[in-house]
């Protein structure tokens, strides 16, 4: 928990806020940034205990939103399958750095009025 | 009303909690900032509303803050009176940006981390 302007912020709410995400889109993308490795939705939907449908939505919002890659793995035995893995944790920071910067730069404009 | 984070804030309420201010403090502050000028405990009292003690523990604060300039004015009929005025707004507001930039080192540094 981080104190500001005499409110409780937990950073995960920070975070999520921010990159304007559902509670399963945060949960997906923090797992993600916690494990290394790709993942199918399959393997996400078990990890996470969420129903696959929901995690299929919120990988599918990630990807959208830049937030995932994809990679395409052709199965031996036809078909294939899609995994899922954090795009650039360090980018990510940064959006969400930058956009801190830019909400205490409006506070500072209405206070250089007040 | 600004937001942050998702929630919303009044620049009043962030000023206030900055400064470590009682509501009838912030009152009595943002009376000043607004009013070129100078009040004895007895005007603000009656423009504000307050009960005089109220104002002078109140100013008493404000005055021990730094916030505040305290002038002595003698009384022709003997005896003196004490002006109050804000004291330096730009430094005030300075001293709450520095404050909000503070909090958003620590979001940052909490960040790097995620």
């Amino acid at each position: 928990m981080i104190d500001f302007a005499c409110k409780k912020f937990d950073l995960d709410e920070v975070v999520k806020c921010i990159l304007m995400l559902s509670k399963s889109e945060f949960r997906i993308l923090k797992f993600l940034a916690e494990h290394d490795g790709k993942f199918t939705t399959e393997n996400l939907s078990k990890k996470l205990n969420l129903d696959k449908s929901s995690v299929q939505r919120s990988i599918k919002k990630l990807y959208e939103k830049n937030l995932v890659v994809r990679s395409q793995v052709n199965q031996s035995v036809g078909g294939y399958l899609f995994l899922y893995g954090i795009k650039d944790k360090t980018l990510i920071k940064k959006v969400v750095a930058d956009i801190l910067d830019s909400w205490v730069e409006i506070f500072k404009k209405k206070l250089s009025g007040w």
